[in-house]
């Protein structure tokens, strides 16, 4: 192990500075704004910038398959100048057969960057501690970071003002990868977070405590009999609810997430019937604020976590915010660079 | 819906005047002409040409595999100074999952273009509606455009002169798309097309009629008693015909295609049985004109639609047939951005 | 087949001069050192030079998938200046469905070269006669000459010295590919390859005997009994030894591979138990000579081919040569140009 670190120190000088997005909460809220903030022009020059990833080759390391994902990084780091390279579970298959500490030794001597999608959060971070270059993290089952920067960035494109003060509903399942991001997104922007689920669906006291709830986070999740926890978290505010009409009351923004998804599809029925109600239609947004922004992460299946009528009048803002993957990957790569 | 349109709108410009090859069927006879026009150019100068997709990444969605198909379009996309992204069935399920037009709306505002392999035509003109970007159909259930565009590229450069009034046979499987194809091309560049299939494969009479057979397609498929029938179609005339050696007398060029082609596997058996006889050897050769160019869209299997020694007597123009795929899809792409 | 030479000179200039890569057996010795001695080159400037695949796209066509092979000719093609296009057993089934002639002919007009990993060393070279562009085996049953010669690159660019006149030590299999390159690797470089192996893994005579080893290698495989044979192999020595502290006694390299490799996976249990005892690690280190390399071709199994410690102990040698396949294949694919 030594001979690694000594190596990745030699070959690419002072190992320390190099930056990865594994997560949102190993990130500051200055450096989600440093990200957020060339997001704009990004967006606005596709293609005309400069191209900071002239002459490399980044590796797409993707455990499980993502249209949406995959396609957003490939264009974008093409944009940036760069070449992608997609290795698929058929391809690679990241901690087995070979230890993960040898891929990423190999693969960090060939590749200049790496984006992996795989189910262990502790696998990307072992991979981007031996390969030596820079990693992201484009899903895992603890976070999905890239995905909560560029809901963020699109609630205040949309709404041409802060998200911090504002009130994000999440409604639907509360204990993955998708809500962890928000909590630690809430506790670093400073913005009131509403978790809307049933309540075994609700966060691991593990996660809130390690956003920043402290002490209020300290029960026993199982035992609880409050319908509605409300704990400071960093700067932001967290509430866990179980009516989801509360929840959505002068909200901000309602956002939501497919009920089975991949690797769940065992527990469907009963995802299915423990979250139904949990559904964004016009019944919530009628007690929202009227300025509410409706966001879906997508894949959207109608009638489960949200109607036709309210995904379709939602449409420009929820394809807005699909787009913005790209544009959001590709300032979250030039910060890295930076 | 409106949604989607006034985004297209707002985004790409006026929506209506987007290029999309879906068919032969919507392609009027002048537009097959700009197209073949201008393969001579690509095919001449593979890459010193103006590189019309400089900074944009075209999107290959092949529900079903093909290599020469896959080939040509990732080559000559990057050729024309794009990039190419191929999605597989692995990679995305066009249609499962989550509806087409999601799909598309989410692709088309990341990517510039789009090419897509798949079973349902309907598929193809679903996306090329909500995505807003320039889609190629590279195959359906339905039509195959590129491939008849580059056979009928392919005999007049051979030939050095125009495929109008000459006669084209082909035979075999008359039911499927690349007959369908032939005809709608038949019909808008005015040459005979003969179809030599026994009658269970003749081209469904609902394809006749919207090729511009009029009422001469007015009959019953299942009924009709006649071994030939013979009617205007179009510009074009059409020939459906039993009797293989009357369908080569005195013919231009002699086609065939796969017998089972992928998805029809199940019906190897009664395929092989019905379509004996319908096989492309010296027998047929004699009887066509002493110039007759031999085709097939590949594979070939030896013995069945075809015979090893007239594929290899003509495996000159053969392969130059795979390789013009190439650059007529370049003209063609060339032709969608004009 | 007179057509497809006829067409491949046409097309390309004179025939006779295209350069491939598909065995080290068919290379002569100086061959081997033109490509080595422009390896350091590419490895100082990995994108700074001239790049001679300006224009060009390359087809990787791998009937068993390898990540390590797999990005380091896609990073090195593309930094070359060209673009390469991957076409897994998935999306091409070579030499099944059609007959590899065709597939080469609608390829080699398509593509402007060919890296190949399958299984028969006649596919590849039956491609690369009829495909007609430059064409390297990226792994075949019978040699994996890229390996060897990044080994060698490897040995001479840690030692600063030629590896002609010292001795390498295969310990493991000797019966597959990689030892049989490292074979016509010592006939033609003039070095002493030892083969510690149980008898029943010795290379083949017939492998012996192409390679140069005449009578030596006229006796009947397995009737042997010595448990040494030791015979001048072209400009090399070569020696097979059952024993593997004799075999490591001395050596300049201990040089191992995976005993169970892909395919093999049902002579597992019988490989396991054979190949006991032939493990690389600091008993056999301690025999060899004080600045003795350990390398390993990857991936890795810890406790069976190599011990744990002595990997990490040689990590820094061992990953370097997994970097270095991209610079020599990048000094095989500008050797092949020029």
């Amino acid at each position: 192990m030594r001979g690694a670190f000594a190596l990745g120190t030699r070959l690419r000088g002072v190992f320390a500075v190099m930056k990865h997005l594994l997560s949102l909460e190993k990130l500051t809220g200055t450096e989600m704004r440093a990200i957020l903030n060339r997001v704009a022009e990004f967006k606005a020059h596709r293609t005309s910038h400069t191209r900071p990833l002239s002459g490399q080759t980044w590796g797409l390391i993707f455990s499980k398959s993502s249209t949406r994902t995959r396609v957003s990084f490939e264009v974008g780091i093409r944009e940036l100048g760069g070449d992608a390279l997609f290795l698929s579970a058929t391809d690679i298959q990241l901690g087995r057969g070979e230890p993960i500490r040898d891929t990423a030794r190999v693969l960090g001597r060939m590749l200049h960057g790496a984006v992996i999608r795989t189910f262990a959060q502790h696998d990307v971070e072992e991979f981007a501690t031996y390969s030596g270059i820079p990693t992201v993290n484009a899903l895992t089952d603890d976070e999905h970071p890239c995905q909560i920067l560029t809901d963020i960035f699109t609630f205040e494109e949309r709404r041409r003002e802060s998200i911090a003060g504002k009130v994000v509903t999440f409604i639907g399942d509360g204990a993955c990868n998708v809500p962890a991001s928000w909590i630690f997104a809430a506790a670093r922007l400073g913005f009131e977070l509403r978790i809307a689920a049933p309540k075994k669906y609700w966060p691991a006291p593990a996660v809130l405590r390690r956003a920043g709830a402290g002490d209020a986070a300290d029960w026993d999740q199982h035992a609880r009999t409050s319908i509605t926890e409300r704990m400071p978290i960093g700067a932001g505010m967290l509430e866990l609810i179980e009516d989801v009409k509360l929840a959505s009351r002068r909200a901000d923004l309602l956002y939501t997430d497919v009920w089975v998804s991949m690797g769940k599809e065992a527990e469907k029925a009963a995802r299915l019937q423990d979250l139904t109600g949990y559904q964004i239609n016009q019944g919530l947004i009628d007690l929202a604020r009227p300025e509410v922004l409706v966001m879906h992460c997508l894949p959207a299946y109608r009638g489960l976590e949200i109607d036709e009528p309210t995904l379709e009048a939602h449409a420009d803002t929820i394809f807005a915010e699909a787009e913005n993957r790209l544009h959001v990957q590709k300032a979250i790569i030039a910060w890295m660079l930076a």
